[in-house]
């Protein structure tokens, strides 16, 4: 795959950015394509780092944090599974901005912050 | 929430960056916590461009990415619905670079859903 970087926008380069981040950390044992139970408490140690995401994932817990991304009970993370955590923790960050979703439809509304 | 972009990783980074893009093309009208058709087309236009991820979704045919996204059928795209999308986006990437998960180590974990 050719690497266009420079030429992707924001949403793709952000992305890019959470694959190469599964890919690394899932990188450093045997199974590449899959993080083990130390490889994914590396990545949460090393990328979880700020408050607004900490409260959603507890890098004292591991344990918890696995069994709650590993769906197929595989005892490992795979990318399917970590992307629909990211998409957890991206919907939990606009909760925290926004609100939780309450009107729609008619109306202004909508905008509590 | 304080603005804390420099201290961020880039995971964290990465999934900010996804809510920006959501809330500039979803700001656009009174809206401003949902995609409308048009929003989610000109977020398209201007967002899917590279080849890696075009043919995940067309942009010249909204209204068949819209009817798949908005999962509660209200005519509009929320934050949760865009997100489910970006993970899908984020796997079909992966897919693209690593083919599909296969059965791999000792018979456990083979379930390739």
């Amino acid at each position: 795959m050719r690497n266009a970087w420079r030429d992707m926008s924001k949403l793709e380069k952000a992305i890019v950015a959470i694959v190469e981040v599964f890919e690394e950390y899932a990188g450093t044992d045997e199974q590449k394509t899959q993080l083990s139970n130390a490889e994914l408490g590396q990545l949460i140690k090393a990328q979880i780092t700020s408050p607004e995401f900490k409260d959603k994932v507890d890098p004292d817990n591991i344990k918890d944090v696995m069994e709650e991304l590993d769906k197929n009970h595989d005892g490992e993370v795979n990318f399917r599974e970590f992307s629909q955590c990211i998409a957890g923790l991206a919907k939990a960050y606009y909760i925290k901005k926004h609100g939780k979703e309450k009107c729609r439809g008619k109306g202004r509304g909508c905008q509590d912050k």
